[in-house]
């Protein structure tokens, strides 16, 4: 395991919870990342097989400029109701863009992104439904550090060993100006990892992207790891989705430009990344807590979407360091390099 | 009513099929545009406040290449439900991106778009679900002709009178070229007509569009339309959504290309058209059943754009002469010009 690489949910307002089903047929699972008092939001698709929802309202030259939840599942495109209990439970709270004067009069917008996972808990037919988000959102908390082989990662697989869900956070020491203080601000990832490439490099058994930590893989550790995925054969549908967050006052343009930017976090901690057969779709959100000033902002902001892209680096790196072993033969855990343990 | 504008069905290989419920509190359905035999599909989104879902997965540079429906709702973006029992119908005939090699180890694409009519039948919570879906696949006809106030046109409204599904076709004759012989295609759309925006001009009395055999509106008409809308309060979200539909075998940038002239008959339909508070959403879907060649395949193109736009034009009138005049005071029916009618 990394060292506490931190959780989306230290940025202030971003909550998030899982639900999953295992056994029996079943190995699925979503992710809901809830920002009740609100957040903008953007997001960029850089997948060949995308399956969405409300993307396009999330747009920024559209109308509506807050959400309260982003839903992240498995189940394929069959996933996609999951966002149903996220529209159930919002709407019952009265959150959601205000379409009349009446309690619950609201169209919560909950943009939704899916990874393939069909048949991986041994029935092709099992995937989330509206219970599924329903409950993930009932389950989310604003202290979340559970990862790994749970919520939308339930099923997930990379490179061919297992997949997760992965978290990062950092923090951004952004310099003064002559009008605006030193000020920090919040930047934290969420991805659920189930990339068609993989997270290591099978020529010295290391993650991609460098961290902090980890051990040295032996020889024996890096040759039961090639001949391992050399033996399996990877499914055709592959997708890694996620979220960035920050508590940074951004516009929405800037929010679709950080989530542009979390995806140079994948193009370093996946390889391939981004093909044809990838459904690679991530959403930046901001719950506007901390002003960044307008002098030295295009600076401010550059920083803020570096750190995305490392924040979603590490939470790439996190999900497979997390997922739990297979439960069966096909496990990676007792051929992951003792260095990645 | 039109003298017989056509129907998309007139597109080799299309079918339309409704559902809808009204009465005890709900005014709202589905109508769904079925390729059995697959269809390649573009969409282009220009309204400020759409409700969607697979449109990614159509971006020309994506994997799926075929799809076999495209759901057009009410219920706004609970009404994207809808579109999961559309998946099941498919997804029982082993229709939809194959990821497996059993019957049923697919995933059908979907791509989705909403109109706004919470509340329109007296109830804000009563919305398509997954049986609205399914059912209007079950009623798919190659032979449809049924129009207004019916499918996701039944609890639609635009500019202060009922909306409600339209439909139109031609034939378009491309002429011959040292490589192609001539050939006929034939171009028609579907638009389910919610529009903020008024189709009628309310200085003359008849639609912006100019058709034939419509009678010259009286003074007294004229006046009572004007009345009758100016006492009329909007409602804030509105939206037309629709379907181009061609036999001409075109690829996938081109029914982009398609659905973005389908556009323009929106603009010369309704005014105004396209704001922040429309959903404003086409699909283009080709059946690609009629080669059209590489010589001259710009002019001909062109030719089909244009149909394209004349279509969709038509359609929406057709959309508000066929909708059913309200069971209620706030009927248009009553009020319509005896132009209209």
């Amino acid at each position: 395991m990394l060292a506490d690489p931190g959780s989306i949910t230290d940025v202030d307002g971003i909550a998030v919870g899982h639900h999953q089903r295992t056994g029996r047929g079943w190995r699925t699972g979503t992710t809901m990342v809830l920002a009740p008092h609100g957040a903008i939001a953007g997001v960029d698709v850089r997948g060949g097989g995308p399956g969405t929802r409300e993307t396009d309202a999330l747009a920024p030259w559209n109308l509506v400029d807050q959400i309260n939840a982003i839903c992240l599942t498995g189940g394929s495109a069959y996933g996609l109701r999951a966002a149903d209990g996220a529209m159930s439970y919002l709407a019952a709270r009265d959150l959601g863009y205000r379409v009349g004067p009446e309690p619950g009069q609201v169209v919560p917008v909950v943009p939704t992104a899916v990874i393939f996972d069909l048949g991986r808990g041994g029935s092709f037919a099992n995937h989330p439904d509206a219970s599924f988000g329903e409950r993930a959102c009932r389950a989310a908390t604003h202290r979340q550090h559970r990862r790994g082989s749970i919520g939308a990662g339930t099923g997930a697989m990379a490179g061919g060993v297992r997949g997760g869900v992965g978290m990062a956070s950092c923090t951004v020491a952004l310099t003064a100006t002559d009008a605006t203080p030193a000020t920090t601000v919040t930047v934290g990832a969420i991805c659920v990892v189930n990339a068609r490439g993989s997270l290591i490099d099978l020529a010295s058994g290391k993650p991609h992207v460098s961290v902090h930590g980890l051990r040295r893989p032996t020889p024996a550790d890096r040759t039961a790891l090639v001949d391992y995925i050399a033996r399996r054969s990877l499914p055709s549908l592959n997708t890694t989705i996620g979220v960035v967050a920050t508590d940074a006052a951004i516009t929405r343009p800037e929010a679709t430009r950080l989530a542009m930017s979390g995806h140079d976090g994948l193009a370093r901690a996946i390889n391939p990344v981004h093909t044809l057969a990838d459904g690679d779709t991530l959403f930046a959100m901001s719950t506007r807590r901390i002003d960044i000033g307008d002098v030295d902002r295009v600076a401010r902001l550059s920083q803020i979407q570096s750190a995305a892209a490392t924040c979603v680096a590490h939470a790439c790196v996190d999900a497979i360091l997390a997922a739990t072993p297979a439960v069966n033969a096909e496990s990676y855990g007792s051929l992951c390099p003792s260095a990645l343990r």
